[in-house]
């Protein structure tokens, strides 16, 4: 069964009809097996990528605290070469990222070709947290933008636009963009950050913050619906990914890449001019000759 | 044994006094063994000094071409977090880079805290392969310098000083700095690419250039001499890691990152503080007592 399919965000995209727990169709024990092979497959496909030097791969991670963000990138990059994988996590901007415009600090980290960059939170915070926030948006000085009453009625679309031709860019020029949402139940966080308080050596990841953003959940919830029906475009597609089981997220996510990369038939180890050929028979004589 | 010691460059250092072969003492069977449970060591620590978030780690690998350097880091540094690991190639500098000095675009890499940055090539090719081929420094613009017989006689000198007063105030300041020559035989490396030119499908990493330098062999070694001579230092010492055979190379610079990180006992998990004990109750409640 292709997942790629299923868990792709459609045109008339509804969140509330994902799963966020697929554990009962596959099981967290199965999931974690598959994951192994899957990725040494992946790993394959990296070092071919990078030797074609023509493509380079952007995964965006979007998903509520505790969805298991960290993790799963640990967990499903496992097998790549270090070399051709960045992390890139976006925090609160910077002044200097504040003196440019909200998509600059993102451009920057953008993959050289032949690499995988992931952005662990994305230019997407831009229309989740700065909308659940909108006084986030004063400190972008933003022409007209004063105080929160002076933001337009049409500013968060008029920002899924940019994203959307920004996105649409970089994969005319080459970047393969793939978008997972980790889909977490409000039940499961709860557990989640119990868990986080319980366990002593987990404690230091615990912030007072998480309690007050978790009770904003449902306003969270309608931004990311809209987000994601605005901007899942066929070349740069959202996958809404079951996260209560973090083995099953693991495994879906590594599963929609190796399958996106290995349909790209045009990526190869590049081929040597016929010449080389004799040349190669040239140098092997110099090295072979020498005293 | 503490390799440790061993394979540090001292201040009377002899680069003909370190061998390029030490799998007669350890076989590279047992280092491939060593080395898997190692990396997991490393990992931890890894996890350990991203929580503490104080220092960072500047691991700088130099050597010949088909020295190893590449699956030297794909193999020491597989089971870390590739979120707190950066690989950082120098190649030959762009406009942009050239339009700064020598040392800046190391600069702008230096890993963050918390976090592994591996140079692979470094600021040390400022002092080899442009002191092999010094018409490359013209390319740099400096006051003064506008053809080879400018070079002014303590111009390397001078170089190596920079270096280390660069290198002293970045571990001055947290960064840890391990630096690592893979030392490989001229024997070695001729093997290495006659392989190149025999596997069809390793043709492609094989380049003209690869002979031409070859040829210049004792130069190199002179300049490594001087340079490692005059920058292996307390707080950022050179280590001479025998290269002919790949898995203990790769064991060694394991081992050596694993003591001296596992040696820094201030590295630790952050402490909550004592209030916390408090508020962790007050949240569990809050948690519990959701409709």
């Amino acid at each position: 069964m292709s997942y790629l399919k299923e868990l792709a965000a459609t045109r008339s995209f509804q969140l509330d009809r994902y799963p966020s727990d697929l554990s009962a169709r596959i099981s967290p024990e199965k999931a974690k097996k598959k994951l192994k092979k899957l990725r040494k497959k992946i790993a394959e496909l990296q070092d071919k990528m990078y030797a074609h030097d023509r493509y380079g791969v952007l995964i965006c991670l979007q998903g509520i605290d505790t969805a298991g963000k960290d993790s799963l990138i640990r967990e499903v990059f496992k097998e790549m070469n270090v070399r051709g994988v960045n992390v890139e996590s976006f925090k609160t901007p910077s002044k200097t990222e504040l003196q440019h415009d909200y998509l600059w600090r993102h451009e920057i980290k953008l993959p050289e070709k032949g690499k995988f960059t992931v952005f662990n939170r994305t230019h997407y915070e831009n229309v989740l947290v700065t909308r659940v926030h909108p006084e986030l948006l004063l400190h972008e000085q933003i022409p007209g933008i004063e105080q929160v009453a002076d933001i337009p009625n049409d500013f968060w679309k008029m920002r899924f636009e940019q994203i959307n031709a920004f996105e649409k860019r970089v994969t005319q020029n080459g970047t393969i963009v793939l978008k997972f949402f980790l889909n977490l139940s409000k039940d499961e966080q709860k557990h989640r950050l119990l868990r986080r308080l319980d366990k002593e050596d987990k404690n230091w990841k615990f912030s007072a913050g998480d309690l007050k953003e978790r009770a904003l959940w449902a306003r969270y919830m309608d931004c990311y619906q809209e987000a994601i029906q605005q901007t899942s475009k066929r070349l740069a597609p959202w996958y809404i990914i079951p996260a209560d089981s973090k083995p099953v997220a693991r495994y879906l996510v590594a599963k929609i890449i190796y399958e996106v990369l290995s349909a790209r038939a045009d990526i190869k180890y590049p081929e040597m001019p016929d010449s080389f050929d004799q040349e190669k028979e040239q140098y092997k004589r110099q090295l072979h000759s020498e005293e």
